[in-house]
């Protein structure tokens, strides 16, 4: 039996909803734009009077959501059975439990808390010193534990799963853990067959620079175009870190130019056009209300990996790009160092190292499952930080044959746990699996996809995504996006194939 | 006797309004930082969603504004004898009378009606109809001379008073009518002896282009360095058409570069340079604060007069320029189209013409008199609408001896009435007579100034700036600024020695 029609009392609260959701997410916009410009444009002297502007806006959209009319409004809202707008009110339920379940005391001094450790984790990082950074990394943990605490309380979730609730709507633990188990059986292996294979091929040279940043830039651009970025709704910038931000019909990619090397900005160039498409294909109609955003951060960084490991890393894509590269960057295309083959060996290369960020795509989920290992443990009280050195280094030996002799190579070199940032490492390798896993199911729907990328085509592969993840927006869980579009929830088996086929040549 | 000292509670309020009035202030900025981005680096595809993120954030302003309990402590609010924080509070109280003068229907009403004659006005001066654009032109007016009277009803002015006192507070038209008429006599004259001045002197030719983008910038911001503009707390971009804006610490320039003219970008970037060393020179302790702000128009206006007409189109500065210009610009310095009077020459051509933002210094006012004389009479009812374009040409004619045979070239040429910016023109003018001013009593405070700015040595003129204007911000008004720093308030006798004295070579 259909539940009973809404009231129009109970539309009109939902109609109310929507525009007070919507001035958040105009702000949520004008947010981006602040960002992009801080880390593209800003001259120094302008960080406080940023930062100013920055944290009236972000307390204006908090006390649009904590208003206490808010909840009532939540309370007495019903749509009609349009799927999206149930979808819509659900979402508008979730973000504002989040916002609402921390007392906005320990919001202050979480935000004081990391912004502190933050500053010391520079200096401890550059001395290797993690003594000096326990207090104040101490001090951060428990008041991450306590805001997790009181979040899993409000939501119904463990206190990990409250915190990967925050990057990762609907992921829990014991969803990661077989999987990350796997992984972490698996991989010591795949890795060393890895190794052995890349004995047997050696790696060619590559062209040495320098190459002109313009020339950089201009292949940039074209490279973007190519993969199907609309550039009349964003733009390819320069900053110390890329990322990938701004706003609605607005979003905006950066890299940093090399002069020696023109990979490194190329790759990430398309590793951000991953992310870009996914902001630019999400459906119009829903901008700015929360069922329009992006899923969260596995499916983010899923549509990121697809494009950058799973589609430009392949031998089919260098082919095209080699002559494109050379004539951009003014090498000669018959020349071996500007070949096909180089570029997909270069770009395929494994070396086992100890920084996360310069991790190749086989030895990067060691990094994660280390990191993910040891916050779970902190976070639910089963470990110490004092004893997070050790722990540490103990499991990148065990997955990768590193001997970690300095903090600063090991639990010192990211910036999640100083900054506040627990429950947000599982999501890069959980995306890397989901785009495995993606990229298996189009190509199943397509088996001439590959082909078209080597023609330099993405016309079906973005019409694919644009289907399949992008339109659907928050309208579905990861989990259930993930299996409408593959035939099967998230799961590894993608993954490791792929890593199999291409390191192990299997 | 002094007043009584001010209650706790009276001092209360005062620091609340601050507080409230910092948030504006932040929201100024974060709105300054996103119209810059509008007009520099938004992808053509962003303007909706941008708009509505500028729509969001003056709302939320608008909406801290006219709180119902602002007036309360507006009322309640006392300060001590500190004269900064009387000054503080007595421009609170006059910003918050000119937001909440206005009913907001009315205020809505001229929003839409002016969008909408803006939009008519692009065709209509295309096509040189001024039939067309003619009712909703009518309804820009009528809703203009229904706010001024609200307006003037609140705060005590008459209509176009209360208009005037939006751009440039403090000043009325009863201290503008003797001095533009004073103009208006000697005008004709002025320009048909600098005619014939001119008709004895040949203006020797100017290097021809093209001109590389990249040079003329860096020219640009050679020249930025040598005026005093602190790099460190603003840029320097490109945008169609040139503006200074930004934010607190954050001041933005633009100009627009063209292959076969370096002048007019040079000469541009040093008019915004003078309006940014006013914003960058405004006291840091004041940011966000209604005193910290810069007076109004027309002293804004006279800052970068200042620098670009008074300064730079001197004889003394394209002495130090020109040998800067040639070798930046890839020129030859002992080629006489690159000299220091080939230059300066350039700058001070007269060449009496239809469009007021290509005229020259000396004939620029006559453009300014005549859109006065027809704005006072259209609000105050002395004309209709429909003997504009007569009554404009007729004026044009006895100023500059020019017959529009065109509207557009005649009163359909500026954006700002279709826009609703009615009250705003005179402040070009007064900005020039304070400019004047200004400048001859620096010199006067030092006779070696001129000297100075003939070896590209701005540090004294900067600082006699600093002191007698910037560090002023809102403290006082623009009659007792003016006054303070010239010894009488302002007038036109320094602007017409200027004008006798560059043109007709008295």
């Amino acid at each position: 039996m259909p539940d009973a029609a809404p009231t129009t009392a109970a539309l009109a609260a939902y109609e109310t909803l929507t525009r007070r959701f919507a001035q958040m997410g105009h702000i949520t916009n004008a947010l981006g734009i602040l960002g992009w410009d801080r880390a593209t444009m800003m001259p120094s002297g302008a960080a406080h009077s940023r930062a100013e502007s920055i944290a009236t806006l972000s307390v204006l959209q908090h006390g649009i959501m904590t208003d206490p009319e808010m909840a009532g409004l939540l309370d007495a809202a019903d749509v009609a059975d349009d799927p999206w707008k149930v979808a819509n009110l659900h979402e508008m339920r979730r973000v504002h439990a989040h916002a609402v379940a921390v007392p906005s005391r320990l919001v202050e001094a979480m935000s004081r808390a990391s912004s502190r450790c933050e500053m010391a984790w520079r200096t401890a990082r550059r001395d290797n010193d993690f003594a000096s950074l326990l207090p104040l990394l101490t001090e951060v943990l428990d008041l991450t534990r306590e805001a997790a605490q009181a979040k899993g309380a409000a939501l119904g979730l463990s206190p990990y799963d409250a915190l990967l609730d925050q990057y990762d709507p609907g992921t829990r633990q014991d969803d990661i853990d077989p999987v990350f188990h796997r992984l972490s059986t698996e991989l010591p292996g795949l890795i060393a067959g890895a190794l052995d294979h890349q004995r047997a091929h050696r790696v060619p040279t590559l062209a040495r620079g320098p190459f002109d940043t313009a020339a950089q830039a201009a292949l940039g651009h074209t490279m973007m175009r190519t993969v199907g970025f609309d550039m009349s709704r964003g733009r390819l910038d320069v900053s110390l870190h890329p990322f990938c931000g701004g706003a609605e019909d607005d979003v905006r990619i950066t890299t940093r130019y090399e002069d020696g090397n023109f990979l490194n900005a190329l790759m990430g160039v398309l590793h951000e056009s991953g992310h870009a498409l996914y902001e630019q294909g999400l459906p119009r109609e829903w901008h700015a209300q929360p069922v329009g955003a992006a899923r969260g951060m596995s499916l983010h960084e899923s549509q990121s990996l697809l494009m950058e490991m799973q589609i430009c890393r392949s031998h089919e894509f260098m082919t095209w790009a080699a002559p494109v590269v050379a004539r951009a960057l003014g090498g000669d295309a018959d020349d071996p160092a500007w070949s096909a083959d180089t570029l997909y060996r270069q770009v395929t290369r494994v070396h086992p190292g100890f920084i996360r960020v310069d991790a190749d795509e086989i030895t990067y989920p060691a990094h994660i499952l280390v990191r993910y290992e040891m916050e779970t443990a902190l976070i639910n009280g089963q470990m110490s930080l004092r004893d997070l050195p050790a722990a540490f280094n103990e499991r990148i030996h065990d997955l990768l044959g590193l001997t970690v002799k300095e903090d600063r190579l090991g639990c010192l070199q990211d910036i999640h746990w100083p900054s506040g940032a627990w429950g947000y490492f599982p999501t890069y390798t959980l995306g890397a699996m989901i785009a495995a896993q993606l990229r298996e199911a189009a190509q199943r729907d397509n088996p001439a996809l590959m082909e078209e990328i080597g023609r330099g085509d993405f016309t079906s592969l973005l019409s694919w995504l644009r289907t399949h993840v992008h339109h659907r927006a928050s309208s579905a869980s990861t989990r259930d996006i993930v299996a409408d579009a593959t035939g099967a929830p998230p799961g590894p088996d993608a993954y490791l194939r792929h890593l199999r086929g291409r390191y192990c040549g299997e």
